[in-house]
């Protein structure tokens, strides 16, 4: 039978299960990254596993998130990372070197592998014919020890790409008109196949820009075939010989179809602050803006920055407007360098930051009260930009250098010029060497643990009546920037558990702390749709369990936070029917009667609201394995017992 | 009679007084310059004042401070500053320009004129022939307001440089020699003139990295004449028309005199933590290494940083080292990334960071726990890394480039190469048309003021008798960094005094804000030697004020530090016999009696220690108008006084 790609890549990594949606599979893991908001866990936990050596084929370790450095706890982290790298024999890619996801494309990145990476924007690897999936670190770890990934078997949605995109329209536009039509939860449970006779004139760095923002949508993974794009990025990348072919069969079908023309396409643009209020930018311009920034995971090309250059050069900037460039790599600024383009930049009076993350991850770059900020990253959740009550709007690079020279939200089709030409260069700077890698023959290492650095709690068994008060009744779409939020003050605290849970729930409630402190018990949350939406970070699991939340209730819940929810022990349920959302109260005592017995039985448990003597049904979608885990009282729990009394 | 320099600066600008050492004189200011961390309070304070326009020639604010906007504070007060530049007809230089000594020399130093400045390190241009003193935001507001500066006629060392550097031999080698001669309080109220053959090898950016760390020795000034030198980097400036020639006059001598012979220098090093622990480097040669890092007013020549490129051009850094580039301005960058030496940087794998002060102020690029930083910054005073037990060696970049390549504390004479050459460019970029200039016509313009833009407090007179606690007796040396920490927490509450006096004494005394708070009245501080050494921040003075201090007690004071306290209304007092202090002990009950009636009949004071009923003798060294200062309360409510009711 005819076979898409998404199922080529799943059914030649398959462990176990079959390809019929829903159904549970395991899948072998070629590759694994991390980031160092997420590394740190990572190695504790290969730590905590006894783990001699990494069982993938290639597994890398990058700094880029917490690069701002205010006190010792971002260093000491690094050479924590560092030397894990070395203990473990991963790569080791040094702060300065960029953002992992470009960084991992340009270096390793193969067509026909399996990726599993402890960043969200782990998809973005779906640009090279690969299957590449974020997870909570924990499954990263268990990864690298050679565990297979478990998940259902996602539906897959074809998305057939026709025409050409006009001028002043970029890939940036092709995602953004993705997310207003599938909204920040459309494509949970899927994998988004891009197909057709429009990715003809999309570059690999392209397919990256729209891969990267699935996760927006929710999906599991991005899929692009590779044919002669990718192989041309290879080859910019010195590494041709990684080339292989990748696409579906000859008559491939999908589960679900759509089709987007790119010639009828128009700059585009994300409202605050859900990456899915997308309107095109002429509904919106005029507004008098702050900021405009480069840069991003969402943005990462040289085009994306060479384009702006070229856009201002000979120019003037809005004297009104922080025009701010993060370069995404090492390799992008030696390059725009060489160009010239970093010149015209800097001569208009753009502000050169520091290769990384930046800005997009609340790290520096926060706007003024109530000013509109432009950005190219992949999301403007509340507050994610470091200011509170923040205005932030995602659009192309295009769109954001146009509003630079005007001062006011601006369709770059209105600027007075031509578009200006771009083609990319037969190479690039070669990167990898100046990546760590791996020793060749092990050598004992100590790891370095600077005094932030402190051990995983421990985590005990689900009683066998959970009984305790519903201390949070959230809406929808908490993202879990918003169960614990990143920034400059939050993220050097990701290697210290106790400390840094003092920031759970903070954004909805800036008492949920002190409350879950006073109680110090077991405890229930409740939210609508989609919880647990956006990044990865495990964080936003780990301390919900510390601070002694036993249970999520919710009408949906997002992937990746869901599973790390079931790795540390919390239970993640969904109301049978939604409007029993509204028949549970704020600080309701709520209890379950053997939960694990009961999801056994039935995949479903009864909640006992104590106050009144009501029940509601409460419905999961638990594993026969995620049952295990959950009994087990988490993954670390399970895997000791289950893979490492194999390993000793 | 035969003028050296210094002397005839003064003199042309000298509106009373006489040039005899020690004598009270008012010099007319020229021009100013002021930094976001001071200039947001100076911009507050002529705002208090009532000021229509600028009375100097020129005035400029720059923004390379509070640069990492964590949240929305630091943009507001980009903002606040910039609304400000406007009203009040100042040049606004926005954050990605560089740091102010190296863009005001580059677009605005002039031979012969003065320069006040709300930066300590505003000494930097005594390089350009200028007579350039650093003072607390409160006297820059004035001068811009066209009051005259006031000081007392500070002695002139002369220092003859004599021979020619040697190879791997640089300007920072030349300061660090003075500062292991002189200390950090050998030259308090001294000028210090540099003459002699010596001076035809070290170009004018040379002379700024020697004439900035001046305020290291607690110089009032750093004087160097305007030459050849000074009219090639006009030339490179596209300004050579502004060039005057200034020297000093035949047969003209100083107060004190030294000679270095430049022959006889070799690589130097100041060791943790006081920029006047020097050592060669082959003394603390070997010890590993964290972090080197190139940048800050200290070293912000475009050799500075194409001397390090051209030393790792090929090569490969330690695996282990943290390799920082702060470029120092825009102009720099440009250049660096137009010859190809950025290149050589970023190839080796050097991170580079925004263009301003960064890691020099503790924003940013802190080093690991433990660990070794090599830094080509002016100051290591503890914790101000942002580290609080940081090792920060000063060395030149020279020194900071060869460690970095070996990992561990290496004289660059050891390495296996030959000196690089370099030579200055003609010209460099124009960076004077990226300032925003002074409107031509002055138009009504709002003061954009964020919620954390908070109006300066009113301080009341002094009591008529001075009763309270001696809150916190400290040691020599205590720096401004001490009484109030900058760094990435504390920096940006600078324009909120309420705010960021929990921070006064934290570095020396956690609990001192509490105490104080407990408190809630008058008391006294004892220090011991250079009392308030270091940056020029009055925010250090108005918090101290602000939780009660109304009286400073020590051996000696440094310049700038002892002036913002008079500007606030805190008697500056000195003990006649230094044996006195071990006499106080913390918490005792100070009483002074009278201290204004006191200080006029005799300029000294009686304390009397309640406990014991003894009483210690006070020195003092005020002028007139300090003591007429401290009677007002302040100098806003002496100005407000004095000059305002001209004005209106």
């Amino acid at each position: 039978m005819a076979m898409n790609l998404a199922q080529k890549l799943i059914k030649s990594h398959l462990v176990s299960g079959s390809l019929e949606p829903g159904s549970p599979i395991e899948i072998k893991i070629d590759q694994t990254l991390a980031q160092d908001g997420t590394g740190t866990l990572v190695m504790l936990e290969l730590e905590a596993l006894g783990l001699s050596q990494i069982k993938t084929e290639l597994s890398a370790q990058y700094v880029d998130h917490n690069l701002l450095q205010t006190d010792f706890k971002n260093a000491d982290d690094h050479l924590f990372l560092q030397s894990a790298c070395r203990k473990f024999g991963l790569w080791f890619s040094r702060p300065g070197n960029g953002v992992s996801h470009p960084v991992h494309m340009a270096c390793f990145d193969i067509p026909g592998k399996t990726l599993l990476g402890a960043d969200s924007h782990t998809c973005a690897a779906g640009s090279m014919g690969m299957l590449a999936i974020g997870a909570g670190g924990l499954q990263v770890a268990m990864a690298i020890a050679g565990v297979p990934f478990a998940l259902k078997m996602p539906k897959v949605l074809g998305v057939k790409l026709e025409g050409e995109l006009p001028p002043w329209v970029s890939a940036k536009d092709i995602i953004l008109e993705m997310l207003r039509r599938q909204t920040v939860k459309g494509c949970v449970n899927k994998i988004v196949e891009y197909h057709g006779p429009g990715l003809a004139n999309l570059t690999a760095m392209d397919r990256h820009v729209i891969a990267n923002m699935g996760q927006e949508m929710g999906t599991t993974a991005s899929v692009f075939p590779a044919d002669e794009a990718v192989k041309a990025f290879l080859k910019q990348q010195h590494r041709e010989s990684d080339y292989v072919e990748m696409k579906a069969d000859e008559g491939a079908s999908y589960d679900e179809e759509d089709t987007i023309n790119l010639s009828d396409l128009e700059p585009l643009i994300a409202c605050p602050s859900s990456p899915d209020k997308v309107v095109t930018v002429r509904e919106v311009a005029g507004r008098p803006i702050y900021q405009s920034y480069i840069g991003s995971s969402a943005n990462p090309g040289l085009r994306d920055f060479a384009i702006p250059a070229r856009i201002v050069a000979g120019r003037r900037l809005a004297d009104d407007v922080s025009f701010d460039i993060n370069p995404t790599s090492r390799q992008l600024l030696e390059e725009l360098s060489r160009s010239g383009d970093l010149t015209k930049l800097l001569e208009v009076g753009a502000r050169l930051h520091q290769t990384g993350c930046g800005g997009c991850i609340g790290m520096g770059q926060a706007p003024a009260t109530g000013r509109i900020s432009l950005r190219t990253v992949p999301r403007n959740f509340p507050g994610r930009s470091g200011t509170a009550d923040d205005q932030v709007y995602l659009c192309s690079p295009e769109t954001a250098t146009a509003s630079a020279l005007k001062g006011v939200i601006t369709d770059p089709r209105d600027l007075d010029m031509d578009y200006p030409s771009f083609s990319e260069p037969e190479y690039l700077p070669d990167i990898r060497p100046l990546l760590q890698p791996p020793q060749e023959i092990p050598v004992a290492v100590e790891l370095i643990k600077g005094p932030n650095i402190k051990p995983l709690p421990n985590f005990d068994k689900l009683p066998n009546i959970l009984t305790g008060p519903l201390l949070l009744k959230a809406g929808d779409n908490v993202s879990t920037d918003e169960i614990l939020p990143a920034g400059a003050e939050i993220l050097p605290l990701r290697s210290n558990i106790p400390a840094i849970s003092r920031y759970t729930f903070s954004r909805i409630d800036e008492n949920f702390y002190q409350r879950a402190m006073k109680l110090n018990g077991d405890c229930f949350v409740v939210g609508g749709e989609n919880y647990g939406q956006g990044s990865s970070r495990e964080h936003a699991a780990v301390s919900s369990r510390f601070l002694g939340v036993r249970c999520i209730i919710a009408k949906s819940m997002a992937r990746i936070h869901r599973r790390n929810l079931i790795n540390f022990g919390v239970l993640p349920l969904l109301f049978e029917n939604f409007d029993d959302y509204d028949r549970i109260e704020q600080d309701s005592i709520l209890e379950i009667d053997k939960p694990i017995a009961q999801l056994k039985s039935n995949n479903s448990v009864k909640l006992l609201i104590k106050s009144s003597g009501e029940t509601i049904n409460l419905r999961s979608d638990l594993s026969a394995d995620e049952i295990e885990v959950l009994e087990a009282g988490g993954m670390i729990n399970q895997v000791r017992e289950k893979y490492l009394s194999n390993e000793k």
